[in-house]
């Protein structure tokens, strides 16, 4: 039985992308089984009760060995704790390449697409395979999630070919109310703890030689200002996983996703030296305004990797 | 202009597929340049003076930045020694993936078949288009090549159907023939210096933590008689390469194609400790007799990075 799973702190991408390759695998074959590495966020929690689907299991400890398929990630800092004992023999992603390696040859599907979910479409495609609606609703809810419905700048043509080619088999006639509707519970955020908004969409990235490692949280949200009254509990929140996880920074970016703007709460001076330092941005009352990048895979992860590449 | 490029001391696999691949992006927008890392063995010159082509040209140094293309290959041992400080957009390759890394998301594609060539055949079917007779009969070479007409265990079915797919389009009607003859080719040694055969299909790999390095190569052979007269020279040929490039070990097979059959020289006491405990072969006569272990990516490199991995 192969494991497939996503990413810690997993997204509708990572929880979408663990079902739909598994049952892919197990039609191709190989039979496979979902699980996820943390808590569903709103979002992905409505996507599955819309669809009558329960959320994977909790990845166990395996067996040394065993054998697992990544989905929607490859960096051992975003995935299980002992996967370096597992056997990675299958991953999906359509991330940068990190510090993954196999021990034999594996099977790697890498696009630079919007979404995992728009490359286990064609996957599909071309194994000739029919597209079950669950799946469908699925792969759609993951796309619209991880482009925000074509907001962010890591948007393909691949993804809204996808999402066209989606949308009838999923029986969703009025897509940018789908859309909207999943925006509207991933943004009813209630009594949630804030140590839990602040992890809700969280990753930890390895920046420069020598090694910094930063902790960098987005909550996308139809409604910033609901986020911005818990600022002085999100910041209390911010500092106490800096110490505890011994990281050299936090960043919390605040998106709105109807209005496309990103505004990042500042920890302390030495973040906010390197907003000033690497974006040009200016904080104002703990907040940097970084304007229309929206994207942490694109707009903000590779300027903080320049910033901090050492100099050649 | 995305120059594309297999590994050092390059094989028909790691030619034509540069050939290829290169010509597959260009005809997908994206213009592109096939380059070599070394000298054509004798096969590829073969394989390439019967299509009346010439050979790419050796890889220059490129202006830092510049985007590259691997096929064949992904560990930076194996690359252009310039290797980061460009960017690698593409990877198309059937190794285990090694040190690799991006510094944006990708295009990779990586499957566990026996040749990169079958893999190149599917991106052009996945994409709707025709294969020209010329890149046919490169991929249809490397194919057999690499697979030593289905003999190594490499082979998978995938190989086996683009053979097929590819032999009425590259008018080849006798397969079996065609691969002799470029195996006769390779074989035609000739008064080649011994250490020109040891780097004729040789890798360095990494083993172990702390890390040696070993350096092993192969010769693919339907004459061993001839290889095994010239064992005096070849030996030190090995010794030397040892002592030049700090090696903690260098072993080169001698496989026997149409026989397959792998005899390994052995250098040192060294050498030889480590066959006789990964392999449990004892050399005689300073030869190891591996048996049908014929494939170093399967039968070889495996046992000796378990060999040499540190225990959990
Ligand atoms: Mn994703
Ligand atoms: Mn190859």
């Amino acid at each position: 039985m192969i494991a497939v799973f996503g990413h810690l702190n997993p997204d509708t991408d990572a929880i979408a992308s663990a079902l739909v390759y598994a049952r892919l695998l197990t039609r191709q074959g190989h039979p496979a089984q979902a699980y996820r590495l943390g808590e569903l966020n709103f979002e992905t929690a409505y996507v599955l009760k819309e669809l009558g689907l329960t959320a994977p299991e909790l990845l166990p400890q395996l067996a040394a060995g065993s054998e697992v398929a990544l989905v929607d990630h490859n960096e051992s800092a975003q995935s299980a704790p002992h996967l370096a004992e597992y056997e990675v023999t299958r991953v999906v992603d359509h991330h940068k390449l990190g510090d993954l390696t196999t021990a034999a040859p594996a099977y790697l599907r890498f696009e630079p697409v919007g979404c995992t979910s728009t490359l286990l479409l064609k996957l599909h495609r071309e194994a000739g395979l029919d597209i079950e609606p669950q799946d469908a609703r699925l792969m759609l809810s993951a796309i619209l999630s991880d482009t925000l419905h074509f907001r962010s700048p890591t948007t393909t043509p691949d993804d809204r070919q996808a999402v066209e080619f989606l949308s009838p088999i999923a029986g969703v006639d009025d897509v940018a109310g789908f859309a909207l509707a999943m925006f509207a519970a991933k943004s009813d955020l209630g009594d949630t703890p804030a140590e839990t908004l602040l992890k809700m969409d969280y990753k930890v990235f390895p920046f420069g030689d020598p090694e910094q490692t930063w902790g960098i949280g987005v909550i996308e949200t139809t409604n910033p200002a609901y986020v911005f009254g818990r600022q002085r509990e999100l910041l209390a929140a911010m500092d106490q996983i800096k110490a505890q996880d011994g990281l050299s920074g936090v960043l919390l970016s605040v998106v709105d996703i109807l209005n496309e703007t990103n505004r990042t709460l500042v920890l302390s001076a030495t973040e906010g030296k390197v907003l000033r330092e690497a974006f040009g941005v200016v904080a104002q009352d703990g907040v940097a305004d970084l304007g229309a990048r929206i994207s942490r895979k694109k707009q903000i992860v590779p300027t903080l990797e320049e910033y901090f590449a050492p100099q050649a």
